[in-house]
């Protein structure tokens, strides 16, 4: 062999060799820093304490606006700010009240929800037969006769042994979201719908549903039910098709408000118009203090911040940490960035996020092109270290998807998903099921992608193509 | 190419589509069984809640034996039996007491526990100056003359940037064990431990303590303190070194007393000499529920049995759960049961411990020879759709370590490490931070590796070389 060949082939095997130990070295330092001098864990601390659960247009979401742009602030980030944002204002009211009457006056208790968007009952509640199902399918089958003046108790319940449980609650969110339309059509009064959990316990799950085109006159409300009340009812309504449900539920949609997505950026040094995001959202459901839906997500984006100017790399790109207002019910905060972004002409590159709760990380799931992700692929070797092994093709998050383009790296950082749903929009969503570790190995690790993606660039279909 | 070399490679291939095939369908099949029908989350709730922390030689040990023994005759199994073994009876007492005198009369009462093993104070407690270190260099260091008449304090925290946490308990366990025969050499009055967690809280972790080979007369009390009173201490310390610091404890050692290993089997149907065996230890510590450790391992190791059974899968050799007695302060059940294993000839030629907690599993550590490691990692991907990724060499656990020779695989279930020494040995190893489906997830690992193992046979070293 050509001894000038040989030369180049050691020099390029040097240089990669340096550039790998570089990334090994870097990746350490912000693990080290995210372990042992993570900023998450406080934050979070204070944002679910302190303040607590953050619904939209809430009080509680202010001052979690505020929290995060005074924390930002003492940052020394080049710039942060507050972008304005009308979110919808629904409010809980007073705590419903259900029971099962299995004959007049033998009544037994079960905890529900409203679920968020609902319309109120009538001031003294509602009380009717039930009727159970497990899909729209069923209603279909049913038909108005079955279902006309009567509740409809939705009772699918998550698949366990769906292993990314994630996929579970996808095959029954529809129950929560569009039940109620779609019984409204048959002339149900109500919709009682199984929490969306794997396990059973007495705790209901709220979350958000839609009338869709249901006119506001035909409009009726739905509750969520515990999983061992879901139980309970689908038993009993098996010795007894005619016992009856009552509830009483009195939340309330109020005009719409100001609020706003708080933002934080590092300046890229060489490509300050190519902009790598990553965020989660800042208002949560009112039943728990919303620590792992999404305050882990918040305070793990603004560690990424702080972890990188404190690992001493000078970002080419800029970098900015979203936390998006409004995820829960309505996603006014994504849809407002993605439009002011848009209007502005920003180049987004890249888009990380975190919203599966604040659990050991396993990977991330990443929505782009083959070649991106094969490029993303390309260093799990660095990752191996820290456990980090899941690289899927998949849904990043609901708060960068309207980012979504041609030229950009959607992605989300994939935890461990097991323990999820028990909190999930629950009244157990609070700060005590976070554990420190599993939190700060999320923001090394997402803070490691965000790195690797600045150093090395995103690959860009449109320069393949040219 | 020749028509039947073309032939026999289709029917090659065929052959082990199929196989592979059907291995999916079996480990499918596990894993769905122990995440809707799974029984270990129910016996992990009686064995922590009704019968609790199970200390060897304790009444609660006693209940334990007698209750897996009662699931197990009626799991169907070949044969349930209990093997005799006589265990060390140390008792904690009543609880301890310790306090911060910063001057006389000024005090700060801290969260101690006796290490198990440890001698009493004298009745009316111990107070002396206190002399913080890191390791037994420190000692050396210091010497008699700086040590003689105080109380050794070992502050050496873990590592929190270790990903593995077991490493960093690794790093610093000796502190625990050995400590107190290390200080009584240079005269010291006492030893007081920083606890091995990685959390800051209130908590003492006990744990077993040796005094090796120091004669009894020399022999000094032993206490865990909680990692935020050692942290107070030792910035007490910093500001004052003439602080004193005062504990009682009056832990007793009584005469051993008999207990058992509980063992359950299902005789092999082609090979019923070749013996696999799943186990866990029975015993625990006594200030928690032991729940993580080792009730997991406990019901892990009884499901895998009844999984195996349930699927339908006829194992060709012998299986057995083997439930220790004694893992924490002694290991006397695991020395007996390979004691009777050798004394009877038993062929042993796979060994399988669940002993880090019942969090999500991760994978497997294996002892064994290169041909088997590399028979196990053949398996990566059957295991990749439950994300069991991590298949590393390492130690197997305590309880199989006295299988340990030329012919036999031992291996440890590996579950996720982030959150088990937040528990270990203190009082918050409770049955309520065990999740149910990380719990399942760890029995059906185990049992697929089993089957697998079953299926194929272990390759044998010797068979090899002849």
């Amino acid at each position: 062999m050509n001894i000038r060949i040989l030369l180049v082939l050691f020099l390029c095997c040097t240089v990669l060799l340096r550039s790998q130990s570089e990334d090994e070295k870097q990746l350490k330092a912000i693990y080290d820093m995210a372990l042992t001098n993570g900023k998450a864990y406080d934050w979070l601390n204070y944002l679910s304490n302190q303040i607590g659960g953050r619904l939209s247009g809430s009080v509680q979401a202010q001052e979690a606006v505020e929290y995060t742009k005074r924390q930002m602030d003492v940052l020394g980030l080049d710039r942060v700010w507050l972008q304005p944002v009308m979110v919808p204002k629904w409010v809980r009211g007073t705590p419903e009240f259900a029971y099962i009457e299995t004959k007049p006056g033998i009544t037994t208790n079960v905890p529900i929800c409203a679920l968020g968007g609902s319309v109120a009952t009538p001031d003294g509640g509602l009380k009717a037969k039930v009727v159970e199902v497990q899909s729209i399918e069923d209603l279909e089958r049913l038909g108005r006769e079955k279902i006309q003046g009567k509740l409809v108790f939705f009772n699918r319940p998550m698949d366990a042994t769906i292993i990314r449980t994630f996929r579970a609650y996808s095959g029954c969110v529809f129950q929560r979201y569009g039940g109620a339309a779609a019984a409204a059509k048959y002339g149900a009064l109500g919709v009682i719908v199984r929490s969306l959990s794997l396990k059973l316990d007495d705790y209901p799950h709220t979350g958000s549903m839609s009338y869709g085109d249901t006119p506001v006159e035909d409009r009726i409300p739905a509750a969520a039910i515990s999983t061992n009340a879901a139980e309970l009812l689908s038993t009993t309504l098996k010795l007894n098709p005619d016992i009856k449900f009552y509830f009483r539920q009195n939340c309330k949609q109020f005009p719409d408000v100001e609020s706003y997505n708080v933002i934080g950026e590092i300046r890229g040094s060489e490509f300050p118009n190519e902009i790598m995001i990553v965020g989660g959202h800042l208002d949560s459901w009112d039943l728990g203090d919303g620590a792992h839906d999404d305050g882990a997500g918040v305070v793990q984006s603004m560690d990424v911040l702080r972890l990188i100017k404190a690992s001493g790399y000078r970002p080419k790109r800029t970098i900015r940490a979203v936390l998006f207002m409004n995820e829960e019910n309505g996603l006014r905060g994504a849809n407002k960035y993605a439009e002011v972004a848009k209007a502005k002409k920003e180049n987004h590159v890249f888009a990380l996020e975190s919203d599966a709760g604040g659990f050991t990380p396993r990977g991330f799931s990443l929505d782009c092109s083959d070649e991106n992700f094969k490029q993303v692929e390309g260093w799990k070797t660095l990752f191996e270290p820290y456990l980090i092994h899941l690289f899927v093709r998949g849904g990043s998050g609901a708060d960068v998807g309207p980012l979504k383009g041609e030229n950009v790296v959607l992605a989300g950082l994939r935890p461990d998903s097991q323990r999820y749903f028990d909190h999930h929009h629950a009244a157990t969503d609070t700060f005590q099921y976070v554990n420190k570790r599993e939190l700060e190995l999320g923001a090394a690790t997402m803070a490691s992608l965000v790195y690797l993606m600045d150093k090395y660039g995103i690959i860009q279909p449109k320069n393949i193509k040219g």
